[in-house]
């Protein structure tokens, strides 16, 4: 997987060291709450409300992510979050997220997350989101 | 605070190395999920269910914590959580909880919780509480 | 405890998803985490450096911890973290941590931290931490 | 993937409510906890020590992983964590680990980690673990 050329949304962050394992880097399933935390401040600033959209029975859930970790964050780093998503079939949102390290761009994380709409449970169109977010 | 000497209920635990901060102890706001984890096992043992309280617009709430740190876990080490509670005044529950370590029956944490019963948000009898639980 | 007229720190942050739990509210150890992530920030802005100190055998850790639970945090809350500290007696630095809701700077969370400087594994004088904080 | 027919080990697991999200169920960063903290027992019950490793300058770390989620997992569950690898090439260990429900044992999550090992900094040969492991 190449770089991005165009992202549709970045959100900037800074290492907090209680995310931090014995290595003294950042813990692997930190890196996931970095990347959800994009997906949902993206998905927010488009209008959508996750909490009024799972009152109506509508929740769209993780069904598969790939991350490859390129470099690790250490206490202190700031990085930014890019994101960048397209529609697969009929059924699959596929968000690009990347993570680069601030001072120098270079990049940390590159991850795929696949996500599907459930409609009380059962996967449904994802045209609510792909209408708001494109 | 002296060591207790009759505990109602105790559940042992093992650190996991994703617990762990860069010092190589465990990181202090873990404890806090240790201390849950127990008191919600102890309350479901008695019976109680969260999610059918909550539903009935029952909710427990932790009112103020205090914990005193003796002793650090590390990585690898088996832990005890032990539990004690008492009611103060109408309104609040005491959990006395100590953590020790269990090779060697060190104390290492000592918390103590004040839980307040809200019905529809407001302040309200933890009898349903402490019927169940004593 | 009452409210604190003058702050020597503040840090602004915002409630990610993941932080919050089943109750819709961001999770009670989690307020820890953001106590611990404002002292590391001041302490880091007044020059010390945490992996330095621990290579000259000298750690600070928690040593007690009170936190009053006032109003709870939930999805998408902004909130402010102001921090005072004193010296108490020889051994004892103590933060005084209060976090603000930010839209209305409602008082959530009242905490006080009690730390104490280890040096090679015993208690040793603030000094170093209480000339550069001042 | 197809289930695997022949696992190395396996380690039982109890969902904690902390680990829970607003959605009531498992938040998907917490599976790479349970991920990590199975590969490391089974590391550790073959006989390595990472903190020793660590001192020798060797660590393995996570290259990449991809997750499979196929059920989410609640409140209260009772899981297993079952694992088996393969090296693959001269400087790749895979770890292949799924999730079962233990009440049903139905398969809740399915994951792939890559891992590497590191020889002060740079990729080196695996052949510490996968003699001690296999």
């Amino acid at each position: 997987m190449g770089r991005i050329k165009n992202y549709r949304f970045e959100l900037e962050m800074k290492v907090r060291d209680y995310e931090c394992d014995i290595q003294g880097v950042v813990n692997n399933a930190v890196y996931q709450n970095y990347l959800e935390h994009t997906r949902h401040e993206f998905i927010k600033e488009a209008g959508l409300d996750f909490a009024k959209l799972h009152k109506e029975g509508i929740d769209p859930v993780v069904y598969r992510i790939e991350i490859d970790y390129k470099f690790p964050l250490i206490s202190g780093d700031e990085f930014i979050c890019k994101l960048n998503f397209e529609r697969e079939g009929n059924l699959k949102l596929i968000f690009f997220q990347d993570i680069y390290r601030k001072r120098d761009s270079k990049l940390m994380i590159k991850a795929k997350v696949i996500v599907v709409v459930l409609k009380n449970g059962r996967p449904s169109s994802p045209d609510l989101f792909v209408d708001a977010l494109f």
